[in-house]
């Protein structure tokens, strides 16, 4: 999330001098007035792009319109491409900054417009750099959205290797039931490989339930009901992992705030515990608590 | 919520007289007999003219019953104007309850009844007038539902940073992953445009699954099946947030009612269980605890 | 839950004797071997006929052994008639058992048997029968079942108010959005009247998506998306309700089961928090507590 | 999930010598060098081996490669039994082996390729030892893996009785419902017989939702309706008992951890903070905290 050597530590080595830091100001800092500015035509350029995609790739309107798109999709690229390259040439690390998160995503952002002109048919693809908007998070209000997306990953990560057993317990699950379903149904019912009847049960089992392939025999149905009964609960256990995670995190939150209202009036330390006689820092006696 | 300024306001100023303050004291308060019976004349009036609509929509019953329909129609529209009328009439401030809540959903009720007069394409729209009917939490235990109401809503907006952020990430997943299917499938297999595809990848990360357009091939099926096992994973988020809120929040009123009942007279600590006859700190006896 | 008087309760007044209270042991007490005995015979026919039902109801099965059937099930219902008839006989007051939760089971059960007479068509409707089963419990470790029956209940029952405004809310946005989209979509893309629409929405707000109607105009997409999209969340809701519900109730059983650790040494009571200085029942000083 | 009798349990009795005690090492141990290339070596061939199966089930893939499908199946089938075999002679009690829990996925992994000599189709089955895999979670990180599963199970197991009792209610409700519907709809609308319409309420109520069957008529819409909107509160149970279960377990997790790391050397007491100096309770220094 560190897309780019900050200022402070150009200062050790060769510091950025001249048009390269008024451009660096401008393209990675949101806080100067020129760079909120740059920032929020980026987010619109992308967004107009996007939806210039978008929208011609309905039929109706890119009948009309064939030419306007082909122009507008050029303009974009050339104007991606420029913002790029200012970027590599401004940071002083410009390796470290493609290497980057955010240097990766506009990278993978620009490819399909020049894969594009040798695989036409991947142009649909620019769309990607929608992705880029991920920076609209470090613009508004940048450390609180981050903080929560922060969040949101602990919560996943501390869980992660419970998600992990769990996924390729459910992976199992789905190719013998996959399989099951295929030898019970067969192709005339839809269920024409082992790898459609694995599509099928993945389908049933996290409830989407397209219905382009359905059991049409007795047993099949009656498998099939099993499956979305006993589904049913196994699926609960992702909701279970994350909403313990969550109600933890926010019971620690909240006792974090809620320990501080003891002081040692000694080494003023705050924090303590309800039923503490003695500091825990310093081993002065406490006031009793007053509840 | 607060739909008009109460009575003890208006005696700062103008105060309501005569027939304005009976006519005040009928439409807007619930505690009155008169009032009571215009309150529940009102939501009758409404569900019977929902309902009226709803039949009207049915193909086979309103070729027997079309012009009824009609007048009956003109009806309502007329007692709600009537109602709406005598509201801005009998309030002191009729811009403040015209840009009230209940006096813009009431405002809202209306218009699709004189709209139809030029366009009738737009009259099934007076169904909104159901929305009308939540009045019904001020009249039926007033506090207690609006309570309720509060403490989902305050659930929610405490929460709705971290919302916010969830629903962008999605909202740029399905707008990637709707355009990789796009390009992965095409058009023969119903993913006729970018905006189709974002269509259908709501659809499977919510996990509705229409199965009005569902993959064909077999990399559009894998992608699919990716899709649903990471999605419910993702969306198991928006549940884990709710819970924890709820959770957090049913903690705090539970403390907060258990531990607030009893007082200690001789050294006021707080929180003695229900059946405690001794303070627990002190040692001194506690009154008896009136249930 | 109470089906019927008790024998201690029926000593008061004209008590139950001889045969009579030798049928009512059998058929309503699960302790004795024979009333054991009954209660399997009873839930083998329950489950039997239920069967017969069922694969009367597949059409191929029962050209084959249509007469078969017809015998069966006069027979399961003069079975069932004699039953419920020795019930009536046995119990010191039979209005008050056919009152009762179980009573109106075993009525309802048996009603479709005799419906069917004047009305074949609701023949198939004697599978409720079924329902009977709910007896199980009170067979198979009773009080165990029936007290997570009861926990189940109560966590329910407890959050009966919220759930009820919750429905109330969804129900207006169903019939709101029911309208809004029969007035974009319309009667030729299967939105045949508001019902129909009001049937759609529901079944999209609650992730079923049968896709027997789906929208087709770009517009109505877009609402149905934006409609996946809030529905997910506000269905959320009864998850965290009854998520919260059960988290507290569990704590709570833990609670009652940590706070049995100390005990006074005068009065030996338990239950004692691990704050307490004095015995919460008889003011004697406890001795400090062991962490 | 102990496979097999241990190295140390040998001792008492025959011991493994020479050539089986080296076999044994190999299979069954993972921690030598010989052991874990074998582990590793059995995991590619099941996965080569469920590979296979599925891209023979593939009709256009099967047509060209037939024969070869058919060789490479010989050839697992042969590893598999020589390793089957193979376990059986160098442990000290075969039976055990064979009854184990991994010793019957073995078995049941094997038996499809058999049975397939006699009949045919059911040779798509062999797919089934893809279950071979659990084996995965023995190698990589064993212990902690194991425990992982140790935790899920645990919570579902605490719970078993809960979710017996919501899973027996919502049979009932299901049949009753499928029964209603086939009454209500009829075999015109697609609900041919009351399995048929439970195959459908278990859709409806799981909201799966294929919508192969769905209601056409008014009256089915309406009870569907009601289904689909209680169901959901319904379904949010067993989402509520896994939380529940895992909230709590977290919450012992974390106190265990916080409260048995510490112990004041004066007075003896435990649960000091990570960051305390002082004990709490008596005011002695604690020994500085070893991270």
């Amino acid at each position: 999330m560190n897309p780019a050597p900050s200022i402070s530590e150009t200062t050790l080595g060769r510091p950025l001098e001249g048009w390269r830091l008024r451009l660096y100001t401008i393209i990675f800092e949101a806080d100067t007035k020129a760079g909120r500015a740059f920032d929020i035509a980026l987010i619109l350029a992308i967004l107009l792009s996007v939806l210039f995609v978008m929208l011609g790739s309905v039929a109706t309107i890119n009948a009309k319109y064939s030419s306007l798109f082909s122009w507008v999709e050029i303009g974009f690229t050339a104007l991606f491409t420029i913002e790029y390259v200012a970027r590599l040439i401004c940071v002083r690390h410009p390796l470290r900054y493609a290497l980057s998160f955010f240097g990766i995503v506009d990278l993978l952002a620009m490819l399909p417009s020049y894969l594009a002109l040798f695989f036409p048919e991947v142009y649909v693809l620019v769309d990607i750099r929608v992705l880029r908007l991920l920076r609209i998070f470090r613009i508004f209000k940048l450390t609180a959205y981050l903080a929560e997306f922060a969040t949101l990953g602990s919560a996943l990560r501390s869980s992660a290797r419970k998600i992990m057993v769990f996924l390729s317990v459910v992976l199992m699950v789905v190719v013998v039931m996959g399989t099951v379903m295929y030898a019970v149904e067969g192709e005339k019912n839809g269920f024409t490989s082992i790898p459609t009847g694995i599509y099928w049960a993945i389908t049933t089992m996290t409830t989407v339930g397209f219905g382009d392939i359905t059991p049409k025999t007795d047993l099949g149905r009656l498998i099939a009901s099993t499956m979305m009964l006993m589904g049913w609960g196994v699926l609960a256990v992702p909701t279970g992992i994350v909403t313990a995670e969550m109600t933890a995190q926010r019971r620690e939150t909240r006792q974090t705030l809620t320990s501080t209202t003891r002081t040692c009036h000694e080494c003023l330390s705050e924090g303590h515990q309800a039923d503490a006689n003695f500091c825990q820092h310093c081993g002065a006696p406490l006031t009793p608590y007053q509840h």
